[in-house]
């Protein structure tokens, strides 16, 4: 087990009605006067921001508002953000939403506090160390973000698709989880957003890290629960229970205590970026095409970690490595198949990928050899992407 | 599913050498003079002690040392360092130790600012609002005190041992963890410590809660976990990732995570609570003891949760519930019993148990009816005493 520092501090508040608490946990965060980030038009339609904004009224908390966020989000709504946040002085942001409008409201918050350019952090030109603080109402169980201190943010310009990972400096300081928020997401959505939580568990689980039996049954443990609920969620989508087990799944599958100890990967996440970064697809369909075609590359190059992942995750009797690794390949395809989603290119809607444009960039942005599972050379990205065909 | 709320804002600094961060973590939590909470005799023979007092002379920080806490604390180290802190306007404590040095210091954070007697808490008759920052060092992988905001207080006058609860007013600000500083913990007080956390994640698991698949399957995950490493630790004692694997599942197992969502039930830790308090024997051997009874009970009375245990944990492939839940604890007992844990009073050295004391002072501390799984009136109680035969 590798040494580890794990400091999660966001609070927590789940359950029925819970986003009428949103105006004094702002208080509680500290903020007075904060910029109401949201994405498209749900959260209006739905009620959900006017009972935000009453929450907000009621606890004397002035706001303003930043809506239109769209899924992928980029650095020009971030910008303007932080022009707001600045040149009103505001104190705090409250996200209303999913990924997009958490990751937005976090470059906003270490942004507006920074002298430079907010992208020199998504470069790696340098490190947050200071952010408003920042509260969540979640309606998306998906990206993890609520309780991260991550952020993926598009540059328009090159349309280069970048995540930022802290310890905890851009870790939201609440999130409001009311399972009920996600009883009218489209089934596609919640299909994606399984496909996300188990991605992010994966990319901790498959590591070369030895002895890291408590992180791994941890791993396994959150993974056989979204298993077990996301059919649920799929046939009864207001089943209050399921969605309860799915929102609470993503929180734990990205908040890092499913990578204590270990080394982690992410390839799977840099190959998909490219692809919704040129292709703007979901993150989460995207996630569904390209992880079974890693998989299915590693059942040949490095299967083991796959194989116990086939016996403990999918209670595959299989005494050989390669087999049970295939084997897992195929159960995971059905797993995603079943709840809706894509596993090949075509099935995202992209005929004919320009798959050396996808190699070219992804190892522009993450370097010539990839992953720490396996190192990956342009040559065997282009082979995994082209098992997604 | 539940409401809930979980804030669980322990800094985790996992690995070798990590006491040597004490003084910068203790200046991060706020603290510059702090008390120095500790036990008896081993922290100061193996070294550690004087390396935390290093790296606190490093960092600036003034201390005063309170040593001597023994197993199951008392209120009088309590009122004796709350005297302390008020004496010399201390601003935080650190404590090097396991449970009993912690809870300690924890009781003492919470009555040094507070106007009334600190035993209010314990009684119930007030709630902890204030208290000064706690950092821990910890030895024993055990009480998962440094990830929880309880403490276990024995109260000399009438031996009445009291746990407190608390949200986070008394979760400790860091917890540096070196699964090193373990390796020389006696094999019995190592194999206490494992009962002792696979009793947290028992007491939060044998719940009549529905639709808790999430909270349940990490459950297992941690149980799986520490199940296999348990052997390695007791036969390898210098074991580095074994040791890891345990003592990271310890503050898993009492941090909240295994608790999300559900009643908890508790009536094991407050039946073994009684006999610890009259006798004095470990905490951890009182549960080897009690919680297979209290399971024995279960499988006559509400099978079914136990028998979900044995089939999830255990892998007992058995369909009828009784059987199942009888097969558990056989199961868990010839485990504990191969760790060289007591599974029955004399084998704890204690002949001729009084029960009706021990009933009696149960139900005088807890009330006429006690438990959420299975509610359990004196009579019930002293059964399961009687199981433990």
């Amino acid at each position: 087990m590798n040494n580890f520092v794990f400091y999660g501090p966001t609070k927590y508040v789940f359950g029925k009605d819970k986003e009428s608490m949103t105006g004094e946990l702002t208080r509680w965060m500290g903020a007075t006067n904060v910029l109401l980030v949201y994405g498209g038009g749900s959260a209006v339609r739905s009620g959900l921001l006017d009972r935000v904004k009453k929450s907000l009224d009621a606890a004397g908390v002035g706001y303003m508002e930043h809506g239109g966020v769209q899924p992928n989000p980029t650095d020009d709504k971030v910008y303007e953000g932080i022009a707001i946040c600045r040149d009103n002085r505001l104190d705090g942001l409250v996200a209303v939403g999913g990924g997009s409008a958490i990751d937005t409201a976090k470059a906003i918050a270490a942004g507006t506090v920074y002298g430079g350019d907010f992208w020199d952090f998504y470069a790696g030109r340098s490190v947050v160390e200071d952010a408003l603080p920042v509260g969540v109402v979640l309606t998306i169980p998906a990206a993890g973000s609520e309780g991260s201190g991550n952020s993926v943010i598009t540059r328009i310009d090159g349309l280069h698709k970048i995540s930022l990972r802290t310890e905890s400096a851009l870790r939201p300081r609440f999130a409001v989880m009311n399972p009920e928020l996600t009883f009218t997401l489209p089934p596609f959505q919640t299909a994606c957003g399984i496909a996300d939580m188990m991605a992010h568990i994966m990319e901790r689980y498959f590591t070369n890290t030895q002895e890291v039996e408590i992180t791994d049954r941890v791993s396994e443990g959150v993974l056989k629960a979204i298993i077990a609920e996301a059919p649920v969620v799929m046939s009864e989508p207001d089943n209050y229970d399921a969605r309860a087990n799915i929102m609470w799944s993503g929180t734990l599958a990205h908040n890092g205590v499913c990578g204590t100890g270990r080394q982690e990967d992410w390839v799977s996440h840099f190959m998909e970026h490219e692809i919704s970064a040129v292709y703007n697809v979901a993150h989460g369909a995207g996630l569904a095409v390209v992880f079974p075609a890693w998989m299915t590359f590693m059942s040949q190059h490095h299967p083991e970690k796959v194989a116990q992942y086939a016996r403990r995750v999918f209670d595959v009797a299989e005494a050989d490595d390669t087999k049970a690794a295939v084997e897992a390949v195929k159960r995971l395809k059905a797993f995603f198949a079943g709840i809706g989603l894509p596993v090949t290119f075509g099935q995202l809607g992209i005929a004919n990928p320009d798959i050396p444009l996808l190699v070219k960039k992804l190892h522009e942005n993450k370097g010539d050899v990839i992953g720490s599972y396996y190192r990956l050379t342009a040559a065997d990205t282009e082979e995994i992407y082209r098992l997604a065909l």
